[in-house]
C-alpha cells in the first residue's frame, strides 16, 4: 500500500516541512522503520532513534534538525500516529454476507452489509444493524440487539436480552450476560438469586478478550459509551461504568459498584461491592479498593491510600528491618538509663 | 406474568398482613418497583426506600407501619426474595430436542427431554441424562458423563473422562479437564508430566464463566456438591473443594490444595499449593495464602494473618511515615541526652 | 495396558534392582498404587508411604531396603516418572482426518496426518503442517501458520497472520492475536491505536486454558521456544518471553516487557510495562513488579524487593502493633524524663 504524504498530513491534521509528494508505504517505530515509512517522535528519550531512523517522514511536535526527512508538525504526535496508522491497517476481515452454515432464527432482523461467518448462532427476535461482523462461534441469545458497525470476534457469548450499541468491538472469548454471582444462604446451602436483569453496552465501547460481564440481578449492568476494557476483566452484576473509563487487564469490579467517567483502573485492581468511584479517579495496578474514591483522586495500595502516601509507605516497608533495629537501639539506651537512674 | 400473592406467600413460607388476592406482576428493588410488583426489606439502611416504594407488597421480617401495601412476614427476607424471584425468572431457554446440526457420536447415551443446540460436539461413550441443556459451542470429550437437569452454557469445553453431576450449571467459556500445569526440569527444558486424572463435579454445583478447572495429574480434581464459583476462577490439578464452599471472581487455587466445606474465598485470592483450608474458614479479597488455615479462621492480607490483625496493620501501614517521624524524635532526644550526660 | 518393566527401565534411563520381567499396568502415587503399578520416591517426607505402598516397582535415586518390590535406580525420580507416565498416557484423541463439517478455505495448505474436528474454521492462506490436531470451535484467521505436531484444543481463537511453531500445545478457550490495549486520548475520548503486528509462538511451547496473548502494535509479540504458561495468563502487546520461561496461572505481563530465559513467574504476578526481567530471575506469587529485575534475582512483594527482605518485612508487618506499642513506651519514658530533667 502506498499513500501520498499529502494525504497523511491531512489525516494527521498537521503542517508539512519537506516534500509532500513522496509516497509512504507504512508506519513503524523509529528504530525499525525502513525508507518509505513514516514514524513518530513524542518522547525526548528517543532522540537518538530520531537522529538514526531510516524513516522517510516523522510526525513531530516541532521541527528537529537532526532528522533529514519530511517532518509533519502536529500538536500530539502519538494521537496523529494513531490516526495515520489507521490508514495502513487492514479492515476487519469479513465473511461475504450471511453464511448458510450459521444458525439464524427466522425472526431475526438483519441490516444491510452485515457479515455473519459460519458457526454463528443467533436466537429468536435478535436484531443486528448495518455493517456488523459476527465471527465463528459467536452465540447471541434470544432478543439480543446489536447496533450498527459492531464487530464481535470468535467464540463470544452474549446471552438473552442484552443490548449492544453502535461501533462496539468485543474481542474473542468474552462472555456478556452470564448470571451474576448472587446466592442467599439457607442453612449451609446457597440458594440462587435469579438474575433477572440485562447488560447494556453503549456506543464506541471496546471490550477485551475473555472478559466476563454479568447481567444484573434486577435492572441492568451498564457500560457507557467510550469505555475500553483490556483482557480478562471481570465486571459483576449491576455495575455501572461511566463514559470513557479505561480498565486494564485482569481487574475485577464487584457487584453494584458505580464508576464515574474517564476513570483509569490499573491492571489486577479489585474493587469491593457497592462502592462509588468518582469521575477521573485513577487507581494504581493491583490496588484493593475497599472504600469509595472521590472524583480526581489518585490512589494505590491494598487497602487504597493516596498514591503519594503509598509511594512513601512502600519505601518505609522496605526499611522496616532498619526501623525495628533503630527502635531496639532506643529501647536499649533507655533500659541502660533506667538502671543508671534507679 | 401475574402470580397471586397467595401463591407467593406460600413459596416464601411466610405469613400475610394485607390482601392476599392481589396479583403480583414481578419482583423489583424498593426504589425501582412499580405498582403491582413485590420487593423485599432486609437492611434498615433502606427504611426511607421502604416508606417511599411504589411496590404493592414486600417481604419483610416484621410489620412496618411505614409501608402501606401487603406485608409478607418471613424470617429471612433476602432468602424469601430469592425463592419468589424464581417464580418470575424465565426458564433456561431450550432448543427443542437434539439439533441435527450438532455432532454426536453414535455411542452416546442421551436421556429424556434433553436439549442439544446446534454446533455442539459430543464425543464417544458420553452420557447425558434427563432434562440437560447443552448450548452452542459446547465440547464434550469422549466418555464425559453429565447427570440430570444440568445446564452447560455456550462455548464450554469439558475434556475426556470428566464427570459432571445433577443440577449443575456451567457458565459460558469455562474449561474443565484441561491439563494441570505439571512440568519437571530436565536441564533447562521442562518435561511435561502427563496429566492422567479427571475432574469430578458433584451435584448442585454452579461454575462461573471463563473458569479453568484442571484435570488431576493422578486421581481427580474434585468439586463437591453445592460449591459455587464466580467468574475467571482458576482451580489447579488435584484440588479438592468441600461442600457448599463459595469462591469469588478471579481467585486462584494451586495444585493439591484441600479446601473444607462452607469456606468463603474472596475475589482475587491466591492459595499456594498443597495447603489445607479448614471448614468454614473465610479468606478476605486479594489475600495471598501461603500457609494452611484452620477451621473457622478468618484471615486477610498477603501473607495472610487474622483478619482483625490485618485491619490493625493496614491502619498502621498508612501511618508508617508518622511512626518513622516519632522514632526519629526519640532518637534525637536520646542523642541530645547522651551528649549532655557524657 | 501392560508394559514390561524392562522397557520402563530403558525409558527411565535407569538401572534395575529386582525382577525386570514383571509387567506394569500403570503409574500411581505411593499411597494410591495397586499391585502391578509403578510409583516414584523423590521426597524423604514420604518414606512411610514408600514402606507401605502396594506398588510393584518404584523409581528411586538409591536402593531403599524398606521397599520390597523392584527398584529402578535413576538420578531424578520425578523426571523419570514424567517419562514413564508418558508411556501410559492416552494419546491426544484425534478426529479421523479432516471433518467435512469444518469450514476450510480453498487456499489452505494441510500436511499429512492432520486431524481437523467438526466446527473448525480455517481462513484463507493458512498452513497446517503434519500431525496437527484442531479440536471443535477452533478459529484460525487468514494466513495463520501452524507447524508440525501441534495440538489446538476446543474453542481456541488464533487471529490473522499469527505464527505457531512445532510441537506446540494450546489449551481450550485461549485467544491469540487479539488487539493490544492501545489507545491515545483525544480530549476525553480514546482513539484506538491500530494493532498492526502479530503473535509468534515458537516450538515446544505450551499455553494454558483461557490465556490472552495480544498481537503487537508493530512487529511481534514473541513467545520463544519451550515457554509454558498456566491458565488465565495475560500477555500484552509486544511482550517478548525468552526460552523455557514458566508463567503460573493468572499472571499478567504488560506491554513491551522483555522477559529473559528460564525465568519463573509466580501466580497472579503483575509486571508493569516496558520492564526488563533478566534470565533465570524468579518472581514470587502475587508480586507487583514496577521496576526491572536483574538476571538471577529472586524477588517478592508489591512493590518487589529481594525475596529474603520480603520474608523479613512480612514478619515485621505482622508485628506492627507491637512495634507501635514499643515506640509508645519509649516516648512515654522520654516524656517522663523530660519533665524530671526540666
Amino acid at each position: 500500500m502506498e499513500i501520498l504524504l499529502k494525504k497523511i498530513v491531512q489525516v494527521a491534521g498537521g503542517k508539512l516541512s519537506g516534500d509532500d509528494s513522496i509516497k509512504i508505504t507504512g508506519v513503524n517505530s523509529l528504530n525499525d522503520a525502513e525508507s518509505g515509512e513514516i514514524s513518530f517522535f513524542s518522547d525526548r528519550r528517543y532522540k537518538d532513534s530520531l537522529a538514526n531512523t531510516k524513516a522517510s517522514a516523522v510526525l513531530i511536535s516541532e521541527i528537529n534538525p537532526d532528522f533529514k526527512g519530511s517532518q509533519v508538525l502536529v500538536s500530539d504526535p502519538a494521537l496523529a500516529y494513531a490516526k495515520v496508522a489507521g490508514l495502513f491497517a487492514s479492515p476487519v476481515p469479513k465473511h461475504n454476507g450471511i453464511s448458510e452454515l450459521s444458525v439464524i432464527h427466522d425472526s431475526v432482523l438483519i441490516g444491510k452489509n452485515v457479515s455473519v461467518y459460519p458457526n454463528v448462532y443467533i436466537g429468536a427476535e435478535c436484531s443486528i444493524l448495518d455493517d456488523c461482523v459476527l465471527f465463528p462461534g459467536v452465540f447471541l441469545g434470544d432478543r439480543v440487539k446489536i447496533g450498527k458497525n459492531t464487530v464481535i470476534y470468535p467464540n463470544v457469548t452474549i446471552l438473552q436480552d442484552c443490548l449492544i450499541g453502535n461501533n462496539v468491538i468485543i474481542h474473542a472469548g468474552t462472555v456478556i450476560g452470564s448470571d451474576g454471582f448472587g446466592f442467599v444462604r439457607d442453612g449451609v446451602t446457597s440458594v440462587k438469586v435469579p438474575q433477572l436483569g440485562i447488560v447494556q453496552i453503549d456506543d464506541n465501547v471496546e471490550i477485551g478478550a475473555n472478559n466476563c460481564i454479568d447481567r444484573a440481578a434486577l435492572g441492568k449492568t451498564w457500560i457507557m459509551s467510550g469505555v475500553k476494557t483490556d483482557n480478562l476483566v471481570q465486571i459483576a452484576h449491576n455495575v455501572v461504568i461511566g463514559e470513557n473509563t479505561l480498565i486494564v487487564a485482569q481487574a475485577g469490579v464487584s457487584g453494584s459498584v458505580h464508576i464515574g467517567r474517564e476513570v483509569i483502573i490499573g491492571g489486577q485492581v479489585g474493587i469491593s461491592d457497592h462502592l462509588q468511584i468518582g469521575d477521573r479517579a485513577m487507581i494504581g495496578s493491583q490496588s484493593g479498593v475497599a472504600k469509595s474514591i472521590g472524583p480526581g483522586e489518585i490512589v494505590s495500595g491494598c487497602p487504597t491510600m493516596p498514591h503519594r502516601l503509598w509511594l512513601k509507605n512502600s519505601g518505609l516497608i522496605m526499611r522496616l528491618p532498619q526501623l525495628n533495629e533503630r527502635l531496639r537501639n532506643c529501647e536499649k539506651y533507655i533500659e541502660k538509663l533506667q538502671k543508671k537512674l534507679s
